[in-house]
């Protein structure tokens, strides 16, 4: 199948003179989650991982993923023309890189013009001209292939987030909006992001899945904005609750010439935007920057935390009885990594306000695990055994907040080696929680401290410390976070109520994977200029993985300061049976 | 004296018709420090200090430095017209910033064309651009009013680094930059920075005050090099020598012409070479890119680092008789910072090999050690009394190396917080000196190593951590280091062989500055893909100046593992007398 679909970009590239083209794992949007429609990477190449870029010319097929995906996209690219690139943290590997390496001068690449940001657009042309290579933007080779049995775009219809969630009206939003707007000297914003228009509306849809966004074009002016969506999408609340806040609803495919109408100085962030939209935009109105919600809303306000923190304790409630069901099923009935999946996802469907998940829960058993983005699926997935131990990493979207958490647990005695890594794994996530640190610390000073202890050992892992997380928006949500190197987590100065998750891991190809996760939001600490952390996530941490000789007294106090907490918060909303149970996981170490 | 010269050079920019001038600290090679013919900042300003920037307008004159001159620039501008500017770490005040924000649009800048970089002319042509103000290079007002007393270029003659301790000879050294220059695809490699140059050709000078280099540019090809240096400098040693390897010797004036015919691919590093040079090069043969002797000297060579242990004795050997001196004579006669400074210099210079000090010794007393960079004068320095603590940073340069040192020693019983603010400096230097840490590591991931024990008390330092050191050359030596931030010492990734500082410390204003220094090479852990630190500055740390409630017990067992070392290493080659003492500093904790 894939063979054959390559066969057929082949002989396209070849009849429009075109040398290689490069295919991202993107929409138009820069998601990075996206409807089935877009899945043009996943299609040709059959790999499913959640980020890849794809090169092919008429003699290479070549996938290039990161670390998370080594194992999953090698297994997946198995038996096909596709070649897996390793892209590490080190290693200088990338598709561009190839490119320039392989391509022969005055050749032509082809790069299609909305799926590509502006930026990606502009950097390809730069390094690729050194060699006066050409980038072509005019073709849509995969579509024009890619005909029977693809996805139509979604039409789901949008629901309002109740303004009793939200806590800031659309209004309020748009206003400190156009205050930014304001001091920039712009007379519209146009924003591209599926989340950032989500946020700013009040509004969530089910176009994306794990991700309750809509696909839609937002530009906001002075005092009217438009809001470009497929008409389907709206019902007369909807359409009441914008024109409520003044914003003219205007078909999806009309925002290319209204764009080029625009006469007045518009802000665009050409690091989101698509290359095909970005070159309608007259260029003498653009003024490039960063999108103004994406900063607003990365900053939580009290009464989001406040709902999260509420969301926390019904994640935990699930938890307990989740991981209590499979205490008492384990070793009496056939359990997969797949039924555990579905269990997460039913006991977290009992609790108020619950929406779906966050993302596909993983649950990997043993050497599973080391795969850190290992999906198990029904049919494909593990048996779970009552030996060795099992990492679960899950969430959910519940209207008052998103969750993430990252749980391993014993399920026999563990040996020397795992536990020496999982204490050192929890040690870098107590010192990360417990950092204080003066106001203008980016995510990239922090990072080190999650990885130090596994470091001193020689011991390291391939992924960042910590993303952004939306409020019943993106389980990934930027700018912010804890990451090495030039990236936008790694360069992002730390906020008071910025909300990321704190999750170092370490992995043993084929052997076995840990990641203890929370979610955290940085907070002003009691001395003025310095900020913390307050974790909000709510579930014991499996004490019977952890090597005490590893641990400092302060690590242990907040271990079991930890653990106080959990079972202060969620044992009133527990029965006598997993009370006692909680109490157990909760118990002083 | 300091008005007046401002209102003649303000007279100048009204006569050519300009409206702020800006001068750097620097000279045509991009010095920090520099010859006293291009110290024109301290000229028009009265500022002595190592790093700043000066703006002066018809109605303003200011002077922007960074944290560690708050004190001492405040106090030497008090009286002028001028007006200190803090440049912060968080703090964005810059002069750039200051003249966006002040100066009309239309209006006229002046940067004179050999005193600033490419890249620093272009960074303000781009900002001011957008306000439309104009940036001249054609002026050179300073050097138009400063005749009277302006010392003339030195013109000290040279010496040879002996092979013995250069341990790779310059032909050896030009054909490891050629092959570099080779893998660019450049014929020429235009050098510009005098540590690079000095280097290179394994020659050493007296230009500069504390730095062994010489004033000159390098220009290497394939096969013949031509260096460009004032005649009086050439001794027939130095001909012999730079002849034996086909560099052809011409005078320093004569780089531009030169540099205006060339008509191949030129190497030159855009950061350090300055306007003036820059803007002969014909358009057609620049390449951009970093200064090759600039990389390959950072990596100390093993017979280098072999030297410089051997320097480290010596120095350590030095500092012994140095405290022990003070000790003995400190309540018995009258003894200044400016005294001690001589001291130190004094039992340096009894050391086989001793060619000067490194830089400007730091003895501060109490409150002046508050002033990270505080220069005690004979004269204006304070006694040092037989109570509170005193901080000492000085250095040597040897023929095989250059030191770096700073201790705090108690003169009486510290206070509480002196102990506590000491132990938690103490702790950030422990934890970066037994750092491990992936192959790919940057200095600005380390940095916080030595920020955390701090910042956990919400303390924190406003300067670098570690800065890399010359061998037989400057004592700061870019681009490795440890420093937040976006500068080189922030992203340089850290290589075995790579030599620098570490040195956290904590100010108090007025009160007292707490700072511990020692010089520590990179080199491959045990475990494939790690690094780790070996440090090789070897003298005692003052312990009764540590709170032990505070130390972990690996953090006791570092000190005393370290002071065995120190011990071990400088006892044999002292007399009973100062044995004993030794003995006694570095006794088990």
């Amino acid at each position: 199948m894939i063979e054959k679909r390559l066969n057929v970009l082949r002989r396209e590239l070849q009849d429009s003179k075109i040398d290689a083209i490069v295919i991202p794992l993107c929409d138009p949007h820069n998601s990075e989650y996206m409807a089935d429609h877009w899945k043009k990477l996943q299609w040709i190449s059959g790999f499913t991982g959640s980020a890849g870029t794809v090169v092919v010319t008429p003699d290479h097929a070549g996938l290039w993923s990161d670390s998370r995906y080594f194992i999953k996209g090698q297994k997946e690219l198995e038996g096909t023309p596709f070649v897996f690139h390793k892209m590490g943290l080190v290693d200088k590997s990338t598709p561009l890189r190839w490119l320039i390496d392989h391509i022969v001068e005055g050749a032509t690449v082809a790069m299609t013009a909305d799926m590509w940001t502006q930026k990606q657009v502009e950097g390809y042309r730069d390094s690729l001209a050194e060699k006066d290579i050409r980038v072509s933007t005019e073709h849509d080779l995969i579509s024009t292939i890619w005909e029977e049995d693809r996805p139509a775009l979604p039409v789901e219809q949008l629901f309002i987030h109740d303004i009793k969630y939200a806590c800031t009206s659309i209004d309020d939003k748009l206003s400190l909006i156009r205050q930014k707007m304001e001091a920039k000297g712009v007379a519209w914003h146009l924003i591209t992001t599926l989340d950032d228009i989500a946020w700013t509306l009040n509004l969530r849809g089910r176009d994306v899945e794990f991700n309750p966004v809509f696909l839609a074009y937002l530009i906001v002016g002075h005092t009217e904005s438009r809001l470009y969506i497929q008409d389907e999408k709206l019902t007369p609340e909807v359409i009441q609750h914008l024109s409520n806040a003044n914003v003219v609803m205007k078909p999806y495919d009309e925002i290319d010439p209204d764009v080029a109408a625009l006469t007045e100085p518009t802000l665009v962030n050409a690091a989101d935007c698509n290359h095909a939209l970005f070159s309608c935009l007259p260029a003498g109105v653009v003024q490039r920057g960063k999108t103004i919600p994406r900063w607003l809303k990365a900053v939580k306000t009290a009464g989001e935390i406040g709902h999260i923190a509420n969301a926390m304790v019904k994640d935990g409630v699930a938890l307990v009885h989740a991981f209590m069901w499979l205490e008492d099923h384990l070793g009496r009935q056939d359990i997969t990594e797949a039924d555990f999946v579905d269990q997460l996802a039913h006991f977290r469907s009992q609790q108020e306000g619950y929406y779906g998940e966050s993302f596909s829960a993983i649950v990997g058993y043993n050497g599973n695990a080391s795969s850190p983005h290992y999906r198990p699926l029904h049919g494909q997935s593990a048996q779970i055994q009552p030996s060795g131990i099992l990492l679960c990493d899950s969430g959910g979207q519940y209207m008052d907040g998103t969750t993430d958490i990252t749980r391993v647990i014993a399920l026999s005695t563990p040996t020397d080696e795992i536990k020496r890594a999982y204490t050192l794994v929890l040690k870098g996530h107590i010192s990360l929680d417990r950092a204080r640190f003066p106001v203008g610390t980016t995510g990239g000073q922090l990072d080190v401290y999650a990885r130090q202890p596994l470091w001193q050992h020689g011991m390291d892992f391939g992924h960042g410390t910590g993303h952004g997380v939306g409020y019943f928006l993106c389980v990934h949500e930027p700018p912010q976070g804890y990451a090495p190197g030039r990236t936008s987590r790694a360069m992002t100065a730390l906020e008071p109520g910025m909300f990321s998750s704190n999750e170092p891991g370490y992995y043993e190809t084929g052997q076995y994977g840990i990641r203890i996760e929370n979610l955290v939001v940085v907070e002003e600490d009691d001395k003025e200029g310095f900020l913390k952390h307050r974790n909000l996530t709510l579930f014991p941490i499996d004490t019977t993985l952890i090597d005490r000789s590893l641990m400092t007294s302060i690590e242990i106090e907040w271990l079991n300061d930890y653990h106080s907490r959990v079972f202060a918060e969620l044992s009133p909303h527990l029965e006598e049976v997993p009370k006692a149970w909680l109490a157990s996981k909760c118990a002083r170490f």
